[in-house]
C-alpha cells in the first residue's frame, strides 16, 4: 500500500473494519462481499482490459458476452452461488451491462409471478436452461410513463383460439426493450387485450420472436437493435413491430387474468402481486446501484491524497484533498451516499416485510412502499448522477480520461436516471400521495408509516426554531432533524396551497396540477425523501455502540443535513422558521464538518472493500503510482499505439495538396 | 415544417427574424452564419452518419479526418473563406473534434507571436502548407495548473550550440497534448531553461517529434496516444518523453526571450503579449462553445412540442412543454444561455480593444481581461455542462439515445469544463483580484472597469431592499440588478472577512486561503460573474428598440436573475438584505416568467438558424415525425442490424452447456 495511504489510515479516528456495518447492511454481508471482491481480484480473466473503450460497439458486445460466460463459469465452479450477489458483483466489477441481465432480473420473475402453475411448469425449465431467452416488452416509441396508453393490440380469434398481435401505428413500435435487439427468442409483450370487439386493458403475452435454432426473426416480426446510446452500449436494446402475429391462447400469462376458449375474460386472484414484483427492479436501482458512487469516491479520494499541486506555507506541495474546495467536492457526496445506503437498509427491511405480506394476500403496505421506492429512485438517482460527475471533475484532467475509471462508471450509470420511471413523473406520484396524507392528517385521520411527521404539522406552521443561538447548539442531529421536518411540512403545505389557490381561481384541478403547481409538487416530494433519509441517518447514529463510529457517522449526518437544508431554503425563510443568524451557523457548521470528516476520508471509502480490479483506475491503485500507471496503460495497453495508423496520414497529404507552399 | 411548429410560431409574440441580433452579435453576423448553415445543410457529404457512435475509436478518427478534408475542400471551393468561422461551423456541424484544430488554433498563433521575425519566415510557410504539423506541449502528467512547476528541462550546451531536452521523471512526461499522439511532426515544448547551471524559468522550444516523410518518432523520443477519454475521442491527445533530445539553439522561440551562442539570456520586448495570445483560446471556450447548449435546447424544445404524454382536462394528450416542470427544465437554461451570449458580445468587444492596445505596447487592461475571461470560463462552462445534461434528461428515454443528438453534444462538450484551466483554480484567481479591488475600493482608490460596483459597496453593507412590497415591484430589472449587486458585494465581503478572521487566529495567509476560505472565495467569484452577466443583460434590454423584442429579452433577464438569486441566497439573508416576503415574490415571479416565456420558446431557439443537419437529431427534425425517424435510423442506418451477429450467439450455447435442462 502507498505510504501516503498508510499514514492517512494511521491518523484516522476509525479503523476500516469498524465501518463494516455502516458500509454494508451488516458484518456478515460486508465480509461476504469483501471476500468476493478479493477472490475476483485474484482472477485475471475477470478484469477489464483498459483498451475496452477503444472498441466498436460490436466488439464491446462480444467482449461483454465473453466476460459474462467467464463470470458465470467462475461462480459455478466455486460452488458458492448466490444469484443476486453474482449479478451485483458483475455490476461492480465491470462498468457495462451484460447479456442476460433482463432475462434473469425481469423476465424470469415475471414468468414466475404472472404465469399460471401449468405455464410455469411448461416454460421455466426451458428458460432456466437458456433454450428460451426472454425480454420484457412494454415501452413503445410514443408511450413511456403512461402505460394505459399503450397501442399494441392482442385480439382474440375464437375460431383458431389464438391471439393476433399487431402494431397498428409507428408510435406503437415496441422500443428500448433490453435483449430484444439481438439475443432474445421470446418476448413478454404488454398489449391491449381485445375480446369480441371490447377492450379489457393491458395484459401480458409470451410471443416467440426468433427461431431458437436459426435465430432468424419469425414471420410477421420486424426486430432489431435501436442504435447507440449514452450508456448500456453493449445492451441490445431493441425494437419490434408485429404484423398479424398469431400466438396460441395459452401464451397469455394467466395467473391473474384469463381468457377462456370461448373468449370470456376473468380475473382470478389479486393482480397487485405484479406490482410487488415490478417494484423489485426499481428497488435495486434506488438501493443498490448508487454504490457506483462509492467506487467513484474511492477513486477520487485516493487520487486527491496522491495528487499534489502548489506549495503550502512551508513550501511543500499540498495534497489536493487538503484544499477546502476539494473537500466540498468530495466529502458532501460522501455524506450523501452514506445517507442513501443507511436508508436503503431500511427499505430492504420494509421490502422483506412487504413480500411476506403479499404472500399472505395482504397488500396493505404495497401502495406506500411503491411511493417510498419511487421517491427514493427519483431523488437518489439524480443526486448520484450529479455527484458522480463531481467526482470526475474533482480529478481534473485525469478524471476526463477513461483510465481514471470514473467516466465508465458515469456512462454506464446514466441509464439509471431514466429507466424504470421518469423521475419527474415519479415525484408527482409521491406528491399526490403526500397531499392526500396531509389532508388526512389535518383531519386527524390515520396516516401512513412514512409520513408520521405530518401529525406534528400544525405545530410547525407558524412556529420558529427556538434555542439555537450558536453553532454549538445547531451541531445536534435532533435539531437538524427538526429543521428538516419543518422543510418537509412547509413544502407539502406550500404545494397544497398552490393547488388550492389555482383551483379557487377557476383552473380545472388537472390543469392546476400540470401547469401551475408542478415545481412545488416536485419540491414536496424531494423534501419528504430527504427527511426520510435524515430519519434513517439519525436512528442509525442512535443505534451505534462504538463511540468513534457513532461520532463519525454523526458528523456525516450533520454534513448531509446542512448541505440539504442550505440547498433550497426558501420555505424555511418564507415561513420565518429560520432567522438570518441560523444561516451563518449553517455555513460555519459545514466548514467545521468538512475539516473533521477530512481526517477519516480514506477509511470511509476503503470501508467498501473494493480491490483495484473493482476500481479499474490507473490513478487510484492501492500501491499508488498514478503517473507510472497511466503511462504504462497508455503505452502498453492502448491499441492506438500499435501500427494501425500508417494509412491514416492520408488527410495530411490532402491538406498539403490543398495548401501548396508559397 | 411540422404543423405543430407552425402553430407555435404563429402564436408567438416575436418572429424568428426579430431575434437575429439577440442570437448573434449583429444582423450581419446572424445572416452570414445562417446562410452558412443552409449551404452546409444542402451538402450531404458534410453530414454526420447516425452510425458514427457504433464505430471504434480508430474508425472514428479516420471518419473525422475524412470529414475534415471534405469540409476544407468545400470551404475552399466556395471562395468565401473565413477561417475562424470555418472552424466554428465545423464544430457546430459535427459533435467531434477534428485533426488540425490545435495546429490551427494554438500552434500557429503561438509561433506567430512568440517566434522572432526570422523564425516566422523560416517556419510559417512550412506550417501553413502542412509540411510541419504542430502541437502545443505544456501540461505534464504531474503538473497541470501550476505551470511554474513543470519539470521538463532544456539545458544549453554551448559547445554544440544546442539545447538538450529531457524528461527527468515519470511526472515530467508531457501528457494530454492534442495532436501529439498520432499526427504532429513538431511540438512547441515548454521547459525549464537551464543555462550554465542556472534556471531561467519556463520557455518554449520547437522540437521535431516525427520524421516528416516516414512519420516515425525521431531518436530519443517516446511518443503515443494517451488512450480513450470521455469526449474528444477522435483527438489524438498524446504523451511524449524526451531522452537527451538535441535541438539547435535557433529552435528556442526568440521574440521575447533569447539565448546567445555563448549561452547568455536576455529578454527583449514584453513577454506579456504571450498571455494575450493564450487568452484567445480561453475566450473561445467561454464565449463561443456554450452555443452547444443552444443546439441542445433547440432539440429539447422541438421535441417537447412534438411529444405528448397523459391527457389534459379536455382529454387531449398534453404537449410535454406545457407541463410547468418541463418549462423549468428548459426555459431556465434558455434564459441562462441568452445571458451568456449577450455577455459574450461585450467580452468580444473588450478583447478587440485589448488586442489593439497590446499592439501599441499598452498592457494596462490585460490583467483584468484575464480575470473576466477566467471567471466567465469557469462559471459558464460549468453551468453549460449542467444544463446540457438537463436538456438530455428532459427528453426522457429518447434523450439517452445517440439519435437524439444530445448525448454527442454533451460528450464532446465535456472537455471544455476541464481544459484551459481547472475551474476552481480559475475562480480562486478571480477571487484574488476581487479581494484586492475591494480593499482599494474601501480606501477610495481607483478600481478596475469590471468592479465599478464596489464603489457602492459601503452603501449596501447594512442596508435593506426598500420599496418592494409586491411581485409587481420586484418585476423590474433594475431592482433585480440591485439585488445581484448586493449578492456580489456580500460575497466579496464575506470572503475577505473569512480570510481576516483566520489570519487573525494565527493561520498563515496561504493556509487560510487554501484550507479555510476556499468555498467562500469561489462563491465570491461566481457572484461577481453572475453580476457581470446581469449587467450586460440589463444594458442589452435598454438598447433594444423593438418593443416586442425588448419585452421578451426583459422576461429572459428576469427569469435568469430570479434563478440566480434563489440558487444561493444565504448571504442576502444573513445580511438582512432580503425579507421573507421577498422570497415569496421571487418564486411567484419565476412561475409568471415560465408561463410567459413558454409562448416564445420555439422562436427563441429557432433564432439560431440551425438546420436539421446541425441538430443531428431524429427527434427534432423541422418536419417533425420523431418516431418515424427514430425507427428509420434504427432499422436502416444502424450497422448492428446487418448480419454481423451470427457468431455472437456462442455465449448462449455456452450458457446452455452450463445449465443443462433438468
Amino acid at each position: 500500500m502507498d505510504p501516503e495511504f498508510l499514514r492517512e489510515l494511521e491518523r484516522a479516528s476509525v479503523k476500516i473494519e469498524d465501518l463494516e456495518e455502516v458500509a454494508y447492511k451488516n458484518k456478515e454481508q460486508a465480509r461476504h462481499i469483501k471476500n468476493d471482491y478479493l477472490i475476483i481480484q485474484n482472477n485475471k480473466e475477470l478484469q477489464l482490459d483498459p483498451n475496452y473503450y477503444n472498441l466498436s460497439r460490436i466488439e464491446q458486445i462480444k467482449y461483454s458476452a465473453r466476460k459474462f460466460v467467464e463470470f458465470i463459469t467462475f461462480d459455478n465452479q466455486r460452488q458458492n452461488v448466490n444469484e443476486p450477489q453474482t449479478i451485483m458483483n458483475m455490476f461492480i466489477q465491470f462498468p457495462f451491462s451484460f447479456p442476460s441481465g433482463v432475462h434473469q432480473v425481469m423476465f424470469v420473475p415475471c414468468i414466475k409471478y404472472l404465469a399460471s402453475d401449468k405455464q410455469c411448469k411448461d416454460w421455466l425449465p426451458r428458460i432456466y436452461s437458456y433454450e428460451i431467452v426472454g425480454c420484457y416488452c412494454q415501452t413503445e416509441l410514443g408511450h413511456g410513463s403512461d402505460v394505459q396508453s399503450l397501442e399494441t393490440t392482442a385480439t382474440y380469434d375464437p375460431e383458431t383460439q389464438e391471439f393476433i398481435i399487431n402494431s397498428p401505428t409507428p408510435t406503437s413500435t415496441k422500443w428500448w426493450v433490453g435483449e430484444l435487439g439481438i439475443w432474445c427468442t421470446h418476448a413478454m409483450v404488454f398489449a391491449q387485450l381485445n375480446l369480441l370487439g371490447k377492450n379489457y386493458g393491458v395484459h401480458s403475452f409470451l410471443v416467440p420472436i426468433r427461431d431458437i435454432k436459426t435465430r432468424k426473426p419469425l414471420p410477421g416480426i420486424t426486430v432489431g437493435d435501436i442504435g447507440p446510446k449514452v450508456g448500456f452500449n453493449v445492451k441490445d436494446n431493441g425494437f419490434v413491430r408485429f404484423n398479424n402475429v398469431r400466438i396460441p391462447r395459452e401464451n397469455m400469462l394467466m395467473r391473474y387474468a384469463k381468457v377462456s376458449k370461448a373468449g370470456i375474460f376473468s380475473q382470478p386472484g389479486n393482480a397487485k402481486i405484479g406490482y410487488a414484483v415490478m417494484l423489485q427492479t426499481r428497488l435495486a436501482i434506488s438501493c443498490f446501484f448508487p454504490r457506483t458512487l462509492t467506487q467513484a469516491l474511492n477513486v477520487a479520494i485516493r487520487y486527491s491524497i496522491l495528487r499534489k499541486q502548489f506549495n503550502d506555507s512551508s513550501n511543500q506541495e499540498r495534497k489536493i484533498l487538503d484544499y477546502q474546495t476539494q473537500q466540498e467536492k468530495l466529502l458532501i457526496p460522501l455524506a450523501e451516499i452514506y445517507g442513501i445506503l443507511i436508508s436503503s437498509y431500511t427499505i430492504w427491511d420494509l421490502n422483506d416485510d412487504l413480500l411476506n405480506r403479499v404472500q399472505k394476500d395482504d397488500f396493505s403496505t404495497l401502495n406506500e412502499m411503491h411511493v417510498v421506492v419511487s421517491g427514493a429512485k427519483a431523488t437518489w438517482t439524480e443526486t448520484t448522477l450529479y455527484y458522480l460527475e463531481q467526482c470526475r471533475l474533482a480529478c481534473g484532467g485525469h478524471g476526463f480520461h477513461h483510465y481514471s475509471g470514473i467516466p465508465g462508471m458515469i456512462q454506464e450509470w446514466k441509464p439509471m436516471v431514466t429507466l424504470e420511471g421518469e423521475n419527474t413523473v415519479l415525484h408527482m406520484q409521491v406528491a399526490r400521495f403526500l397531499l392526500k396524507q396531509y389532508e388526512k392528517a389535518m383531519k386527524g385521520l390515520n396516516i401512513g408509516f412514512s409520513v408520521q411527521y405530518l401529525k406534528q404539522a400544525s405545530e410547525f406552521l407558524g412556529s420558529k426554531l427556538e434555542n439555537v443561538n450558536s453553532v454549538g447548539e445547531l451541531r445536534n442531529i435532533e435539531v437538524l432533524r427538526k429543521i428538516m421536518i419543518a422543510s418537509a411540512v412547509f413544502a407539502i403545505q406550500n404545494a397544497a396551497d398552490k393547488m388550492l389557490k389555482h383551483v379557487s381561481d377557476g383552473k380545472p384541478p388537472k390543469q392546476a396540477w400540470d401547469e401551475y403547481a408542478g415545481i412545488d409538487l416536485v419540491e414536496a416530494s424531494k423534501a419528504h425523501i430527504n427527511l426520510f433519509t435524515m430519519n434513517n441517518y439519525v436512528e442509525f447514529v442512535h443505534r451505534q455502540t462504538k463511540e468513534n463510529v457513532k461520532n463519525l457517522v454523526m458528523k456525516l449526518c450533520i454534513l448531509n443535513a446542512v448541505s440539504r437544508i442550505t440547498q433550497k431554503p426558501y420555505l424555511l425563510i418564507e415561513n420565518n422558521y429560520l432567522e438570518p443568524k441560523h444561516f451563518t451557523f449553517l455555513t460555519q457548521l459545514r466548514d467545521e464538518m468538512l475539516l473533521e470528516v477530512r481526517r477519516d476520508a480514506l477509511p470511509l471509502v476503503e470501508a467498501f472493500g473494493f480491490q483495484d480490479s473493482q476500481l479499474r483506475s490507473a490513478i487510484a491503485l492501492t500501491s499508488g503510482k498514478p503517473y507510472e500507471t497511466l503511462y504504462d496503460w497508455a503505452k502498453n495497453k492502448n491499441e492506438m499505439n500499435n501500427s494501425y495508423f500508417a494509412e491514416g496520414y492520408e488527410w495530411i497529404q490532402k491538406m498539403q495538396n490543398l495548401h501548396p507552399k508559397l
